[in-house]
């Protein structure tokens, strides 16, 4: 049950360090781990070591904010901007689920592409369908992954066939399927409403309540797109930012993660670092959809904390390497447009957002530092050849931009493998 | 050596149009298209098919603008802006090609991994060394690919290592390898100054010379960056635009490639369009060196040619579907930071840049109309599962954001077998 990997372990300390060793061990006790070392300590010499060559090993990803539901369509409809693109290709998928012989199909498809990436941990919307949500969460538990799964509350400003009748009968829905879902052991619920406009003010007072009596982690979208933005201004006047909507109802907390953040001001800043609130940069899908680009710079200096999402179907690719290149070329060219003096994101930056930014959401996840859950990938990226010698931390930084020529070998979920 | 292909066919008609069509056939007869036929005509009956089942067949794609001796560091150093990125990454890089055996392991690879990919014609940047250069072509001519290279021409503002002596012996080496080049087949010698920064003007004079005496086409770099514009606007107060300084030596031409003009102006651009000069959009370089974003949609409806680039070691990869991916993300921020009414780019029009307009540098290629040349790609995306049936037409669009997830199984160029 416990044992060493070797190879060359690439292990995120800050924002500003990796530590990238060549042919370190990786020692893991009791499914968390007890460390990196160069020479492997005397106490562990007895435990089986698997040696992984000249392969790559980091911590396991974090996917901050990924829509399970919307994998069947991603990489296409990217001609539309948010309102119009959830009407035409977001909410008529989400419908299929409905039908849990499609919901069975499109997410055996999510899940084995999940487990075969570096992502060891989600945080997932399903749709409104208890029965489709329930059948996510099986095959997360079944594949070893470690999620979040949100059942979507929405009651208004959506397609009949997606719109629970009244607040009343949303709230009792949900925790009915909060209920079912105690059983399981690795995959848990997460209060999900949509957005503020797809939630009316009752639901949103009833998921606060929910929250609070089962302790309940929260994730909704915020500040996405000027048109949503206008359209919450509308819906809550009285508001003093759009976040203040999530905050007035209890569900703006220190385990709440808001996707997107584009366009978030000053005063929603303050609150979501006040807060605790993760937000969750999604750099694909932002410029896939024209939202614009978050000023992450701005919540990295508030100490807002920040990971990184896919945002799939958004975002076309569940793959979190892709993220942080995006997450990068987009903070450029966020400064050249708009000659901001926020300094570009750099790889140290982009790496812990992805590993350990975003795995805070689950506790001790997305480091190699003792007594961290013990989430690792196994990347064997031989196939990017190189006429010279690379050390291990420019391997790290051209996997970020070169991912799909590298090949996932192997995966850990808290001491488990899961893949490989 | 006429044959038939049947499959997934989906052909470039122009900016606006794509034929998409379930199980056609695709006919080559002496290395050209005869067409896309619904249903085989009498006439080529008798000819060998090979059916390729579900997989896609799309025209070969062009790639206007790549640096092969820069792809040992493709992925890595995109911390810096053009000038300073230069001096830090690509010109040692490149001051390596003075070793023959270093090169000829670095374009091994180069010319194996383009193979593979969907590309089958390419304008090629290789360093001023002459030996280097003739044996990246005679690995291109080995591999069937079809290819425009450039001896490197720079005589100032570079580091000795890579800087010709004067003028003269930078004309007198570059015209000997331009007849040394003669003995190839399918790759053809093409006039590189490297940017006016490092070409004198007695330099442009005699490349001017040269491209006329010897009727060849031109590759360089155009308004990229602001600060390398400052540059030289310094070093030629007079001209009216980066492009007139080409134009004054006769290097801006019907033949002539000029990669980025990001920041080409209405000047430029009038000029670009007068001399039938191809703008190579690299998006992903621009974006990954902080340059900004190209007017696309301004040049496209001036009627400028443009064509697309992976600008490798600026851009990562030299997919050309993740170039087509990026212009249109691309288009979709410049849109939204600036505020101009300039629609996003569309998939027709990335798709077209790709295969047609960069394919006319090359003649008659980047379509399967009938007279084209035969530069077939067979792509097999089964791995990119779907729960419900997609149309030929979306596979080709969710191929353009997820090529990674798909297998190139053959390749054609002018109606020869060159992978697969």
């Amino acid at each position: 049950m416990d044992f060493v990997l070797r190879g060359c372990v690439c292990d995120c300390i800050d924002k500003e360090r990796i530590d990238a060793r060549e042919r370190a061990y990786l020692v893991c006790v009791g499914g968390k781990s007890a460390g990196v070392f160069d020479t492997l300590p005397e106490r562990f010499a007895g435990l089986p070591c698997t040696d992984c060559g000249g392969s790559l090993i980091i911590p396991g990803l974090t996917d901050l904010h990924v829509h399970a539901s919307q994998y069947a369509f991603r990489g296409l409809g990217g001609d539309l901007q948010l309102l119009d693109w959830l009407n035409a290709n977001a909410f008529p998928e989400e419908a299929r689920f409905a039908d849990l012989g499609y919901a069975d199909a499109a997410y055996d498809i999510f899940v084995q592409d999940l487990l075969r990436s570096a992502t060891t941990r989600a945080c997932i919307f399903a749709t409104v369908h208890t029965p489709a949500t329930l059948r996510l969460m099986e095959k997360l538990e079944k594949a070893g992954l470690r999620a979040l799964v949100g059942r979507v509350s929405m009651d208004r400003g959506c397609p009949p066939s997606l719109c629970e009748s009244d607040a009343e009968t949303a709230a009792r829905d949900e925790e009915e399927w909060i209920i079912r879902s105690s059983d399981f052991k690795n995959v848990r619920p997460i209060i999900t409403p949509r957005f503020v406009p797809a939630c009316s003010d009752a639901l949103m007072r009833r998921l606060g309540g929910l929250r609070e009596k089962y302790s309940l982690p929260v994730q909704s979208h915020l500040s996405e797109n000027l048109g949503e933005i206008e359209l919450v201004r509308s819906l809550a006047p009285d508001a003093e930012c759009y976040g203040a909507v999530y905050d007035k109802y209890g569900l703006f907390t220190g385990s709440t993660v808001m996707a997107h953040c584009v366009h978030s001001g000053a005063a929603e800043t303050e609150l979501m670092r006040s807060r605790g609130v993760f937000a969750a940069h999604c750099p694909e899908c932002n410029a896939n959809i024209a939202s614009g680009v978050a000023p992450v710079r701005r919540f990295l200096n508030a100490g807002v904390r920040v990971g990184l999402g896919s945002d799939v179907a958004g975002g076309s690719t569940l793959c979190l390497f892709t993220a942080m290149a995006m997450a990068v070329r987009c903070s450029k060219l966020r400064a050249h447009f708009t000659g901001e003096a926020d300094a570009p994101l750099k790889t140290e930056e982009v790496f812990y957002m992805a590993a350990r930014g975003g795995g805070e959401m689950f506790g001790k996840v997305g480091s190699f530092e003792a007594g961290f859950d013990f989430d690792a990938v196994v990347i064997d990226d031989a196939a990017l050849r190189s006429p010279r010698p690379l050390t291990v931390r420019e391997r790290l930084e051209r996997l970020i931009y070169l991912a799909d020529g590298a090949r996932i070998k192997a995966k850990y979920v808290a001491g488990a493998k899961v893949f490989g």
